[in-house]
């Protein structure tokens, strides 16, 4: 293996996370190991060891950069003072879904051996994320039977629901709607009830 | 390793759903190998690859027994033409959730190598648990925008997506709600749509 050292730190941290992201993309969450993304970049996994804290925080990190990308196509519905309802949300949510389906599951899949100890500026992007979920509930005309926040993580916990069976071929089991369909009804039932 | 002969090849299939059962139960999906099955049960991997047509054939019937149990549970409620509402079955699924961690999550986590290929008596008795949530919605006054069918299952997906986080610790990331609270939200939410 080729060692090199001509790289910073942060130059190191940023092309581990653009292998670990590549492989995820390319090949699933499964066939990230530190000792692989560590060749992937030339380097050895003693050196990613000093530059991440653990392999946890390296899967994070591309995490981090999957909510960042959601959240920016969420963010974006909004610009110019737009409002988005919760259908134009919901398909923003399925596109990206659908086109990053690895990455996506792997925020998911990848759980944190503590997951207490989530850094706060990984809570703080996922709450970006369902903070524009909130704001489209808390704009629907009606009354609130639990609040906007309830309510926004319930759809984020709902639609995982969803497109993870979708995903694992499950839902074609019980079902011939396919996942797209279900969060449609999922949507569509949230807004009626708050409608009331 | 004893080579046994003194077993029916319906018992050694009994033997080893049951090891495999308990391996879920006490260890999780991950420590589940036809190897280690065969070894606790005192048979060779050829003797399980004889009498079940693959390891996919012996997880499958390991989730069916689950499933049974939680149908089992679910029908009791409707016993002597009792007919239950959505939080009711809620309970018992909750209930049942929290008492089969490791066999519940199997049962989804558990991707078949190819799921078109999933049998008939599988698939039946998935349905058969959906048909009594199914029934429950039905019987709620008000009109449907959807058929009964299809609330059902994005009430078992929307389930599956809220207590799956809540298993794996995302939940806490982003609400101070657990579970339980989470799902609760998600029926009163459909209930109340279906009552519009």
């Amino acid at each position: 293996m080729a060692r090199r050292s001509d790289h910073t730190h942060d130059e190191i941290r940023a092309m581990a996370v653009a292998a670990a992201r590549a492989k995820i993309e390319n090949a699933g969450l499964d066939k990230v190991t530190l000792r692989g993304i560590a060749r992937d970049i030339g380097y050895s996994p003693g050196t990613l060891y000093n530059v991440f804290d653990s392999a946890d925080e390296l899967m994070m990190r591309v995490n981090a950069g999957t909510i960042d990308d959601l959240v920016a196509a969420l963010s974006a519905a909004e610009r110019n003072g737009a409002e988005p309802d919760l259908r134009a949300l919901l398909a923003i949510y399925r596109d990206f879904v659908e086109q990053n389906r690895h990455r996506w599951q792997a925020v998911f899949d990848y759980s944190l051996s503590d997951p207490g100890a989530a850094p706060d500026w990984y809570v703080a992007k996922l709450n970006d994320g369902l903070a524009v979920v909130e704001r489209a509930v808390a704009r629907l005309p009606g009354d609130f039977p639990y609040p906007p926040a309830v309510v926004a993580r319930v759809i984020w916990a709902g639609l995982h629901g969803i497109f993870s069976l979708g995903a694992e071929g499950n839902l074609k089991l019980v079902t011939d709607r396919d996942a797209a369909d279900l969060a449609e009804a999922l949507i569509a039932l949230i807004d009626r009830a708050i409608r009331h």
